[in-house]
């Protein structure tokens, strides 16, 4: 091994990166198809080409890839958000409170297909109520994620003249638990176009919710 | 067996309501005990002294029987709530928007333990997902129960001068996904006191939603 080249350590880490995304994407399916309580570290590592020792080399279990693919999932979700802002918002200018249900709309329009990773969390949640180490972890990510949102969508509103009344992590968390809980309804309903009937099922509650707690600057 | 005498039917169908009684008792604890996907009718009848024939002349399945103990759970909750009615609220009286926050408090308070049975809940339906045909019977009484609800909060409101300015239903359902969420993340952290903690966590919220949208008549 060569540690001559001052690129080694960038190249290292580039491929090191692809290592474990290609280890994320592979645990996405497998946990997809056999569930994660019974999915394992060899089926993933095989799914991605590897051998179980790279696994290792990369992810010390299961439940640390879990995480990763979360907080890449959690990424991809952001990103839309933001791509809702360029999209959907006036520049520089102000809406009013009625605009909000139709801008709701848009914005969920945006997201991706959001039912496997709904239920994949849900699984996940399940497991991390039997480990309490699994289930503090898991905790601090959603209350991160939350935090993040919370943040982001208050200089979402406040770009246009609007502010929250209801403190925007608290309000976060009350939209994601109407959200998650409208997928599974849908999804249980056995709905075979989830996307639009996900809107459909939730963006009304989530625009009224929004519109109660949010007044002009 | 005897079927002359005019008392045989009633005294068969109490005997055959201990024995469901019985059979969903133990249900609730081998549930408990070993997840809902692998706890076996055999553990199930076994746990109740009976025998699986036992079982089969009452349940047609596990599904069928955790239908059964989804009733009884909802209607223990709902004697809760209609206790809290002829404890906390003023007979005849009328209350301001202001008051619903202890109010809430106080219903929430009357509330069993719900950690086990929110536990439940989430396997459950877990499973309902990967079966539509269960799935379709777990949503619909789902919807049977936010309905009832539903209507009885109208009632409840409408007693103290009060109404709605959000479909019964559809509050019912947003007031129940953050109620689950806010357990799930108090069980998450490893709360050892889980009553009050749940009441903590979520009755700020619950009432703030709703007293969003309840107005005076």
């Amino acid at each position: 091994m060569s540690v001559d080249s001052g690129d080694a350590p960038v190249i290292e880490s580039a491929r090191r990166k692809r290592t474990r995304d290609r280890l994320i994407d592979a645990a996405y399916e497998v946990f997809a198809e056999y569930g994660i309580a019974t999915a394992t570290v060899e089926q993933i590592a095989e799914r991605a080409g590897f051998t179980r020792g790279a696994f290792y080399s990369n992810f010390e279990s299961k439940e640390e890839l879990f995480f990763a693919l979360a907080d890449r999932e959690n990424q991809v979700r952001f990103d839309r958000l933001e791509a809702g802002l360029t999209e959907y918002l006036p520049e520089n200018g102000r809406i009013s409170t009625d605009q909000i249900s139709s801008i709701v709309r848009d914005f969920l329009g945006l997201q991706p297909d959001n039912r496997s990773w709904c239920l994949m969390q849900s699984e996940f949640q399940m497991l991390a109520l039997r480990d309490p180490e699994v289930g503090k972890t898991y905790i601090a990510g959603e209350e991160r994620a939350m935090t993040m949102l919370g943040d982001r969508l208050d200089e979402l509103v406040a770009m246009v003249g609007l502010r929250f009344t209801m403190n925007s992590r608290e309000l976060s968390t009350v939209l994601g638990a109407i959200y998650s809980d409208g997928i599974a309804r849908v999804m249980l309903a056995g709905s075979t176009n989830p996307g639009p009937d996900t809107v459909d099922a939730v963006s009304d509650t989530i625009a009224r919710i929004v519109q109660a707690f949010t007044e002009p600057v």
